[in-house]
């Protein structure tokens, strides 16, 4: 079987952004509403961030309750990891968003400039790698062990995986939003279109599931 | 986690028959038109039965690739493990419509009154069980070590772990093809509603999923 790589529950406005301008500390997102851009998939049954039992299991249920599904890796942009530029030493105790169990459970490979070691959290390791997509996806699938590669954001970082043609199948959640600057995905779904099959699918919680996989 | 009873890939006519009249050897859909029952399955790439690479990664492929996700045992009617009635000893070759290489890879559960052997096959164990759908169910989870059970049908197998209160959610797949008589799930999707949130999601496909989990 081959591995493909994957993006899934990629949250989007309506205007095209992953997400706004002034990223920092307190505000992963920057200027964006993040309530309002994850709000179909925490309500689900399934969500990685459930804390308490509960949610619904319909639609939106088989998307968050696909990410895990037969991934062995993922791959990210260093700002979906940190609000911080520059060198890491500059840093030297962050250790991303997600606390002492981040939610990964795979090997993630974070796209830097900066080299960093790995960073070993509850069944999660961080790799920090420089290198073009296509050489950082290499490693990937061998840290993967035959599973599919999850590419995880933020847009840009998405957009260059896109612009090199190695995007297999690709899931993106567009909330009700409007965010107006920042990070940005596409003009317009459309884009994609010439490369990739596009599926529209509306959910009743009012988001719009837009599924794409290579033609 | 609670361990859930999920029926999934259930598919059904436009009129709510899961299979017709005339069940045999040759027809274990009896006079339907298996075909197209399963046509929107089948076009999808993670499908069960797929032989060669490619397939469809859209709506319909987040449902056939959820069919083995967290299941660690299946219940099943007599009638979808054999075409035959009566004594096990009658038909002493029957393994199964599935080969040697049964698409479960987990304990499942056949419901009988007729005592048999547990027959292994690949990764697959058939137990042959008596009792009711509840002390059926109990023995599934055990056997699940955790999981969840899928329960695999037929309808009138649905229907009675449905009357019994055991159902924690349940996938139809409805195509547009008319049966007439058989096998019923239901006259109508609206009898669920008292106890279940619904949702129905058609698909590019043309088969409309519907979805419903406990209230």
């Amino acid at each position: 079987m081959a591995q493909l790589l994957r993006v899934q529950n990629f949250m989007l406005s309506r205007d095209g952004f992953g997400a706004g301008l002034n990223q920092c500390f307190e505000r992963p997102f920057g200027d964006a509403d993040q309530a309002a851009l994850f709000a179909w998939a925490g309500a689900t049954a399934s969500w990685v961030g459930r804390r308490e039992p509960g949610g619904s299991r319909g639609l939106d249920d088989y998307f968050t309750r696909d990410y895990t599904n037969n991934i062995g890796a993922e791959i990210m942009g260093r700002n979906k990891f940190s609000p911080y530029r520059g060198p890491w030493q500059d840093h030297p105790d962050w250790q991303g968003w997600w606390g002492d169990e981040p939610p990964f459970h795979t090997p993630v490979f974070v796209m830097t400039h900066y080299d960093r070691p790995p960073l070993a959290l509850s069944g999660t390791t961080f790799h920090f790698v420089s290198g073009d997509p296509a050489s950082v996806l290499d490693q990937a699938k061998l840290a993967a062990g035959g599973k599919d590669v999850r590419l995880g954001g933020g847009a840009s970082t998405v957009r260059r995986f896109l612009d090199a043609g190695l995007v297999d199948a690709l899931h993106v959640a567009v909330a009700e939003v409007e965010i107006g600057a920042g990070s940005r995905l596409w003009e317009s779904p459309e884009e994609l279109q010439d490369r990739f099959h596009h599926e529209v699918v509306p959910s009743a919680s009012g988001v719009t599931h837009h599924l794409f996989w290579r033609r």
